[in-house]
């Protein structure tokens, strides 16, 4: 594969070429890295927000409304959905990508799923580099769309500018996100299903529940949207474009863009040493043999083998 | 702390000792390579027990049911339940131990709840350290009770000699399970609640879901099971001790052991570098700059790094 021919063409704007090098971080391929150094530095520009919620709340719904709002505001958009992938079966859930199809045939709107099958270090390695070729591809505003609310989809959600928490009456309650930790992350609150019995009071809970935390530079407004009948979705836009505008006069925003760069970068480089060290005991039939024999225990190997990587 | 004291009292069965060494793998203390050390050689006659399912499926109740299996087979038993903590809460979900008060007197029956706070790597490498402090302790088997189904807890269960997977109708089905990975990972299935409607529904899923899969050398079989009247929980015990001979006479259970003992050192030897790797890339003003001017991109960073730990 070409890797400069492909590098141009994300910056060229080609959605073919946008398209191909998204696969190259899905399949962790290595020519990752020097697609990766040559776009860097055209990187910067694209907001991004995540969307994150329990399946069945309507967060496709609400991705393809915001992409409305976007382009009705000029933005080039992109939808990226991050697809939960087993190790073990391999299969990747396809979002419902139908309902995007009113945006189809716009030249400045993509929409890719995203499995992270191949990548080292799973959706949370994988989405930002995704995030970054969109970016160096001009798209203003990168959606990142996660299924659940497990500790991978909070930590893709935590790493976008803007992170939206979509709930539904009876799905997804406010206490099982406590527990997952999605209270903190999130700048955005959105109740869908508003015409639902039992919004108000998921409303109501939440607000209460935000209430408890501690006070933050940034308030996290709670808001009751029906998608399928465009209820709050002007509000939604707006309160997402105010937080905006917070995050970049403040300051936040760039401060959360650099922990997460050191956050990454962390991570790629312990993912490296971490292929290293598993080659290393596979060599090792001595420390094999000695672990077999209850001679060392794990922590003791793994200090042995950590100390002796780094000599 | 006296550590030697402590390792003393864990070999020597006493429940105050186990309970305060477990506290140690909690909150991942220092202190716990040295008791890991001085526990290791009296480790590996204890049969382990993994019980997954969805919140609600009654796997509490068929802990207390095992529990009562073991003790009437002559076993010593200890039930260690998985709570999962969230990074940012910080809390800890205790499971209802209320069931397990009929075994609250008996000195061979030890049950603990176990948050993974201050471990380093989460849960994935606590419960491996204190299943083996119990496991020194003389307990004949140890049931790791896990909470929800996703990664880490599919990763928990994998981690034990037989790996009990529990279903009920209308909570948790199949093809979720199937996306999670959790099929493969099985080797006995109990569908609970099986006097609900819809359970034998649940029952013929899952067969046929089993089917679709590649032969394995140990088919794993689908029970039914109503905690609450006891039906089916002999059968249940009788299918574990089929799987323990199983894996015993095959090799099946020391190939596993040995398998997850390797990936058990890698992971703490990758997380030893990736604390030298944080340490090294905040002391590096020099890349920091050089990453915020965007002359060098995530993955050459990473690979700066890796590379000056080693030299």
């Amino acid at each position: 594969m070409d890797i400069e021919a492909l590098t141009q063409g994300v910056l060229d704007r080609e959605a073919r070429a946008v398209a191909r090098a998204i696969s190259l971080v899905e399949d962790g391929r290595p020519e990752l890295a020097t697609l990766s150094a040559g776009i860097y530095r055209h990187t910067g520009s694209a907001a991004t927000l995540g969307l994150t919620g329990a399946p069945g709340v309507g967060k496709s719904t609400l991705a393809t409304a915001l992409v409305r709002a976007a382009r009705a505001a000029g933005q080039r958009v992109a939808v990226l959905a991050i697809d939960p992938t087993s190790p073990y079966t391999g299969g990747a859930l396809l979002g419902d990508r139908v309902r995007m199809q009113e945006h189809a045939t716009d030249p400045d709107v993509f929409i890719r799923s995203m499995a992270t099958r191949g990548h080292l270090g799973g959706m949370a390695l994988a989405a930002p580099e995704a995030v970054r070729i969109l970016d160096a591809a001009g798209f203003d505003l990168v959606i990142v769309e996660t299924v659940g609310v497990g500790q991978a989809e909070i930590d893709v959600a935590a790493a976008t500018d803007t992170a939206v928490v979509v709930l539904a009456p009876g799905l997804g309650d406010a206490v099982q996100m406590a527990k997952a930790g999605i209270l903190e992350v999130a700048d955005v609150f959105v109740v869908n299903k508003a015409d639902r019995e039992g919004a108000p009071a998921v409303v109501r809970e939440l607000r209460q529940m935000l209430h408890l935390g501690p006070p933050r530079p940034w308030d996290p407004p709670v808001l009751a949207t029906a998608a399928t009948t465009d209820e709050g979705l002007a509000e939604l836009w707006s309160t997402i474009e105010e937080h905006a505008r917070w995050a970049d006069a403040s300051g936040a925003r760039d401060e959360k863009r650099r922990e997460r760069l050191l956050r990454e970068v962390e991570s790629l480089g312990a993912e490296r040493l971490r292929l290293e060290l598993t080659a290393a005991l596979q060599a090792d039939a001595d420390l094999l043999a000695r672990l077999a024999a209850r001679e060392v225990d794990p922590y003791g190997a793994a200090d042995e083998l950590a100390g002796r990587m780094r000599a």
